[in-house]
Parts: structure tokens; sequence; C-alpha cells
């Protein structure tokens, strides 16, 4: 765990054991105001970024950041409030304009691709790289390699609005290879060994899996909770995640206005954090109404000690 | 003519003879770069502001640079590329969202209103105020009051796209109010006084007008030149303006570059406002290519003298 807030010395968290860590571009609900922009999240692994939610001026915080555009391969949009992604249309613009050739994934509920082929039609454009749009019905695993898996859920807000689950994959035992090869086990076996198997000799001599790997440490995961009111149900899709973030559009004392409109106060958010049992909380999607956010951190603190804000620039590390 | 480039101090140019004054909130094309924005401007009177184009981040631009975003009314989009109006959604969505009520106007080549609605409806959302979409299909006259009056004209780009002329409407002649008086003018005549009539009294006595008024200045004039070619044509059209923005995507030696695209250089836009007589001359819609701005200013000035940069926040008076 950790936390930077200095977008020029981002390369610093590039070390080996990282392997999820979450850069906020924009933190802010409904409108600019105070500096802060509309909600936009990288989530980086060893490998690549994922681009979370994508408000207006989203490029120019990737510019601000030193954000690699080009390393985006998947964007997550939660739902289709302009908050969310008014940003994106000059994105993938932006990439067409730069030729960029390789593949984009573009993952929200129904709407979406019919407003970026619209507006890309008016301009008599082309996008130079195949672009594919994944409608998102309902909960369920986006996005699954051998290294990350990336899983919806339902949030509840006014209109379909979804979260995301990124969890890391890892084999459960590492091999000490000096004991391997003492063993002199082939190397065929190496990804049962991965995977807890004793190893059986052609003898018939049982090698105990203990004696060739060490645990590794469990996969971290991190969780994208959106827009949404209270809502128990998403503690079950986030339990133990090493990292989440949840709105937390107003303070407690504005509870009623906050449900009315399906966002969440500080006391929700930090409710769900020490409900689903995770390790920290990130507060965000602030109401433009406020300039200091420090009571947003104070007031979940007397829930859940370990929360934070998710201020534009800082990566938290899961 | 003047130039401030202090957007916390804007409330000074608000004196009582400026008519018309142009404040530059983007000037780069295509895509952000070296802190530079899309393209927009607001047009300002005396009495109200006119967006021109509306690249993305616009609001943002306008709350840096101190503009009421409740005193526009007009929204003049030249053309359907991106870079001139992918900002407006986000801008149309805070204006429901700050519950405003006045009626709204946007004037632009056809498209704009179906991608707006779509956005809109994806959102669930509805529009505060009355909001009225103005296809431009043709140039010609767009808006008329008693003070100012908007024409489009045609440019020559790769999509369908327009200038527009900003000309103040005064009356030729002021009323020199001691004389007036002094002659016993009736009110009922003041107006005609204004367009240079003279007074014949009851008893047939002629009152020559030039004893009753001075002659005003000429009416200001400002031209925005939109993305286009070297295009000739638009001369005639701009002829005789007090100030013009003309895009100059790049310098010189790129002209092959510039055509190819349907864009302008230093010198075509230098040539365009010497060929048009007009009395200055506004360079901008930089590529993204450039850092350093200079250089277009001193080549237009071998061809213009009265040549200056678009900065972002300076105001330019007509």
């Amino acid at each position: 765990m950790g936390h930077r807030s200095d977008g020029r010395n981002r390369k610093r968290i590039f070390i080996r054991n990282i392997l999820i860590a979450v850069t906020i571009l924009g933190s802010n609900s409904a409108l600019p105001a105070y500096g802060r922009h509309q909600t936009s999240q990288i989530v980086q692994t060893r490998d690549e970024y994922f681009l979370v939610d994508c408000g207006e001026s989203v490029q120019e915080q990737m510019n601000h950041f030193k954000i690699r555009k080009s390393r985006i391969n998947h964007i997550f949009i939660s739902h289709l409030h302009g908050d969310h992604y008014f940003g994106l249309i000059g994105l993938l613009n932006t990439y067409a304009l730069n030729k960029r050739l390789t593949e984009l994934n573009v993952y929200s509920p129904p709407g979406l691709e019919e407003v970026v082929r619209l507006q890309m039609k008016l301009a008599n454009g082309t996008f130079t790289y195949p672009i594919h749009f994944h409608e998102i019905r309902e909960g369920g695993i986006l996005l699954e390699d051998e290294k990350i898996k990336v899983t919806a859920f339902e949030t509840k807000h006014r209109i379909a609005c979804f979260g995301f689950l990124f969890t890391e994959k890892k084999v459960p035992y590492r091999l000490n290879i000096e004991q391997v090869k003492k063993y002199n086990i082939p190397k065929e076996f190496y990804s049962h060994l991965h995977y807890g198997e004793d190893y059986i000799t052609e003898s018939g001599q049982k090698i105990s899996n203990h004696l060739l790997t060490t645990k590794t440490n469990p996969p971290k995961s991190y969780a994208y909770c959106a827009d949404t009111v209270y809502f128990e149900e998403i503690c079950a899709c986030i339990q133990g995640a090493d990292l989440i973030y949840h709105e937390s559009t107003y303070l407690q004392d504005l509870e009623d206005r906050a449900h009315a409109r399906y966002h969440s106060t500080t006391i929700d958010a930090a409710n769900i954090a020490r409900k689903a049992n995770v390790k920290r909380l990130l507060l965000g999607h602030f109401s433009s109404m406020y300039e200091n956010l420090e009571p947003f951190k104070k007031e979940a603190q007397t829930i859940f000690e370990n929360s934070d804000l998710a201020i534009e620039g800082a990566t938290f590390i899961a």
C-alpha cells in the first residue's frame, strides 16, 4: 500500500511486485469545479493501463500526469451519465489522429456505440484502429487473461450502472528453483507445482509440493464502485478487496439529498467498506458544492479508519 | 483596439464604447497540446456573450478566465469536427444541472441536434431550458437585433464549414442634446434624427440635421474565419472588418500538408487579411506539432503587419 501525488515521478512505482495501482484523473461529480475534473481513473497493472470512466478533459489530465495513452487497450464506462463518458469521444478521436493501429475495447451499458459512431460519421472520419464496443447488460466477467480478471457488478443508480472489480490472477505457489533442480523435476511438471501438486517419480516416490515451492502472496484486488446509492448487495462482489473506490457525493448531513439522487454519503461508503471487509477505501465523486474535502475523510474515518480522498494525480497501490 | 491577457481583470474592459471584444478560450487544432485547448472563443458585446465553437474543456476554460456561462444565449458551431464541438454537450449538461431557464440557441451545420438529443436520452436527462437548434445550410444572416448582426459565410474545408461575421448595428448620427433642446425638437422625431433627417417646424422652417447631431463612429465588426483552406471568396464577406480570426494550422513550409488537409498557413491567413483590407488579424488553430508559436506571427507579419497570435485568455477589442 502506498500513495504518490507527484505525477512527474510516476515511473518510480513500476516495481516488480506491484500488480494493481490506481491513478486518479478526475474525482468530481457532475461538472468541473475547484480545479477538480469529472470522473476518470487509470488502473495499472505491470503490463498495461485500464481506463475506468472517461470524464471530459481526460486527455488533458493524462497529459498532465504523464499517462501514456497508447498503453490503454481497454476502457470501462460505468454508466452513461455525461460526467463519466463525455471525454471518451475526444480520446477516441485523438487515437485516430495519432494513427493508432492497436485494437481498442470499450465496455459500457448499451447506447455508447451509437453516440460514438454518429459523431464519427458527422465528422466524415474513420477509426484507424479496430474498435470493439462490448455492451454490459448484467454483472459478470468482462475480461480475463493469465494475469488479470475484470468483473462487472451492478450498482444502484438512476440509470443502468456497473462497478468493476480488478483481480490479479496468480499461481498460489512459486517454484523454489534450487529444490526443483535438486529433485530433478521435469519442466513439463512445473505448471502442476504452481497449483500445489506433489510430484511422483518414475519409481513411485512422492516428492511433496511443499519441498519444491513457496506460497505466493494472495492476489491483489481493486474495486471501483461507480455511482450508487447505499447498496449492500455490492459487498458480496467486493468482499475482502485490498482497495476500493466508493463514491461519496455528499457529506452525511445531506443524506436525504444523496439518496434522492441515488448517490452515497461518506458514511454510506465507509459502511460498505467495513461490511465488505476491505483493506482501504478511497472516497470520490465529490459534489461541486464542496471546496474543502477534508471533512469527507474525517467523517468516513469515524466508521472505517483506512479511508482516503481520491485526490487527482495521486496513485494508490492495492 | 487593445489586448489584455489577464483573465482576472477582464471586467475592466467593460467600458461604454467597446462593442465587440473577442476572448480566446482555445486556439489549438485537433487535440490538446502544450497547455493549449481546442477551438473556442467568446465574442462579447456590451450586452451579452456569444460562444463561437466549443472544443473540449470549454467549461474549464470559462471557469479559468471568469466567463459567466449564464450570459451566453447563442452558440455558433462552425463545423462538426470534434475539436470544434466536443465541449458542447458538457456545457449544455451543466446548464441543465444548474437549472438554467433561459432559452438557448445553437447554430451549426446539420447533425448536431441528433447527437445532443441522443446523449440526453441515454442519460435519461432533460433540458431545464428551451433549446433551439438552427441548422446552417448556406451563408446568410443567423441573428439580427437592434445592436448586432451575425452572418454565416461558407469556408472551404473537408466537411461543411462556416465562418461568422459579427457586425455592430448602430445609428449613423448621435443626438446633440443641447441643440435638440434649444430647437425644441419633439421626442417622437429623435429616431429620424439618428438617421440624418432634417426637421421641419410647424411653420415650415428647416432645421438641418447637422445642427442637431454628430456622426457616430463607424460600426465595428469581427469575422471568425473557421477552418478553411486558402479561399479568396471569403474576402468579399469580411471586407474591411476591424478584426478577423483566420486559421493558420501550419507554418508556410508545410503548405502542401496544409492544403491537402484543407487548412491554411500563416501566409494564406495574412494574404486573406490583406486582400480583405481588414484592420487586424488573429492567427489560431495551431497544429499540435508546434510548441513555439512566435514564428507564426513573424511569418504572417511579412505580408500583413497587424497580425497577432490568438493566445488563450487574451481579449482582443475590435
